[in-house]
């Protein structure tokens, strides 16, 4: 049974850390030691003592005095910043065709990026070697040392357990077994937290897409393997083996079609990771070939089905679709017109506003809140009790 | 932000109180002051205060000494009890065919029981009607007045709003719109609870069940008009607006089949609501009857659709298959064959234990919750931060 024991000084000094650390991050511009007292509630020798700590631990400095204040009489008061640039944070991709990163500061702003293209066929090691190539190459262009890096999250296909290992993967050579996590620690000192491509995006179009206004999402990455990532509540619904989202199988069911045979519109399928040959399937609808508004048409009525699915199960207010979809101007009111035909309550449909960016970014805010976390670790066991 | 005020005297009493009551319900038969000090951690004068608090208002009483006690010299130490006949909970199912309720102390141990049968074309006033017939029959027999009810819960099928109102119900005439919690508050002095059926269930299974041991299941209601409920981490999944689960309008996707097409053996579809007539083609299936057995073989073709759909979509750690699936033994291995084929990670899959009680027994532990909440206000809120 959870007790109140009180009285634990090193735990009040947590709190009380956090908490002025909140109030630097989160409020005014550069607050005065005055403004940290009003806006914590704690005393002023408090407040004192917790902002020397922090300077003291690089989390926080005295900012300059603004020029309205030097002008004036006296001394002015003292003004501290939280120093983002204390720490950095990566946000990586590692796809069937592009491996992609991040870079971010404490305050989780993106102050570098990086892309490479990558075999599909492309072997475990010749895809890490590309990821590591990547990241070097964004920490050198930024003038970042590896050793501030704070936290790496990275966004892969697959089911992925929580210790980063790959428990099944069919869109990467080679990924079903990996101990993901385990290898790209041995290049990074810092913690690695991996998750799976779908999950990650989610989280991206909550934090800063098409759905900051929304805590019970869908997201639907759109793609010959289809995947889907969940927010219940504004946390992430993983499911009990990590597996909830994995709807590929779905249009198996009863009717035996895949995408790859959907889209074709030669009646032989299409390579099952040949994204280049959908793009000029789509491309070719666009432009009024018959055979490829059919076949997108088919693609579409299957889409539907996947959500639907995911929609009747779990009852989201927002459905964000991403992946290629994110292309299709199309898939809206097809979408949207079925939806409210099959489902009790239909919710809203929106296309992906990071598009090509969702995963990266997903990785790199699963990143800061592993950071957060440590710093505000006594906060967030209190604000959790809401 | 969540701060600890700390010193409040009002609130230490109500978690001292909800503490020592804890251990009243929970712990050893009929604990001394000396048993609750240990236990509770609190001082002796403290859990004194408390008791006396508790026999004041009528939850706790003195229980006689036991005779080993009685026997030996000097006074015996003075033992306490939870009084479970403080108060009396109601679990209510309201169906298609049937009306059932479940009475019990405020232990939640089931005490009384009844039920009655009622037309499918029944309309709103003859079906409440003969849902306060069963309840005043069920008080009655079992000596029970009115005014001791503290909580009522409702289990119906539909979707229903946090206010009790029925926001949509395909099966029972008059339902959609009904304000339903607001119509049996007419009869109860108490609060009343309504929860979808199949959400009840749920919560039935987990808390005396076949889910006893998960807390992370998927409960499908299989029939005519299908449904299901989740728990995700324990906690019931209801989804943005009250439908997660409402799975019954996935099959029409792309394949325009209803259960009572599959179910027909003559042509032409069964009744949507004829469950009778269900049972018929069950009972012809088991006596070998070939036409039976391939509608039963569509059905439980259809019955894993839908049940994939749920689990690609949750990833549930345990499916329980309740409704008229109970009394399908041969439902099981047919299912666990389909699902390890087309799910990435196979739940365990399961049959209801509660079969026909579930409903109301969920509608019982949610009212059971209700009060809990009330009486372990504050150490729910402690609890909460694990």
């Amino acid at each position: 049974m959870g007790r109140l024991t009180g009285g634990d000084p090193s735990l009040l000094r947590r709190i009380n850390s956090a908490v002025v650390l909140h109030a630097l991050r989160g409020g005014a511009d550069c607050p005065t030691l005055t403004d940290l007292t009003r806006v914590t509630g704690l005393s002023r020798p408090t407040v004192e003592g917790v902002v020397e700590g922090l300077i003291e631990s690089g989390l926080v400095t005295e900012a300059a005095p603004d020029e309205g204040e030097a002008r004036r009489q006296g001394r002015p008061a003292r003004r501290f910043r939280f120093r983002a640039e204390a720490g950095h944070l990566l946000g990586v991709e590692i796809g069937p065709h592009r491996v992609a990163a991040l870079l971010s500061g404490l305050d989780g702003r993106v102050t570098g990026a990086g892309s490479r293209e990558v075999a599909e066929a492309a072997s475990v090691e010749e895809r890490l070697e590309r990821v590591r190539a990547v990241v070097a190459d964004v920490l050198r262009r930024s003038g970042v040392p590896r050793s501030s890096l704070r936290a790496v999250g990275v966004g892969t296909p697959g089911i992925v357990e929580a210790d980063g290992t790959v428990r099944l993967c069919t869109a990467l050579p080679g990924w079903t077994g990996l101990a993901l996590g385990e290898r790209l620690r041995r290049s990074f000192r810092c913690p690695v937290l991996v998750e799976n491509d779908a999950n990650a995006a989610a989280v991206a179009e909550h934090w800063k897409g098409a759905a900051t206004d929304s805590d019970d999402i869908v997201f639907v990455l759109a793609g010959l393997s289809p995947g889907a990532g969940s927010l219940i509540g504004g946390r992430l619904h993983r499911g009990y083996g990590g597996a909830a989202g994995e709807i590929g199988a779905l249009h198996l069911l009863g009717r035996e079609v895949t995408p790859e045979t959907l889209l074709s519109t030669t009646g032989e399928p299409l390579h099952p990771l040949d994204e280049q040959a959908v793009a000029e399937v789509f491309t070719h609808a666009r432009q009024g070939d018959e055979g490829a508004r059919a076949a997108v048409d088919r693609f579409i009525q299957r889409l539907v089905h996947d959500v639907a699915a995911l929609v009747l199960a779990l009852d989201p207010e927002l459905v964000v679709i991403g992946g290629w979809a994110a292309g299709l101007d199309g898939v809206l009111d097809p979408l949207r017109g079925e939806l409210s035909r099959y489902c009790l309550r239909p919710p809203r449909v929106t296309l992906s506003l990071l598009g090509e960016a969702a995963v990266a970014t997903g990785a790199l805010r699963l990143a800061l809140d592993h950071v957060e976390e440590q710093l505000f670790a006594v906060e967030g066991s209190v604000t959790a009790r809401r």
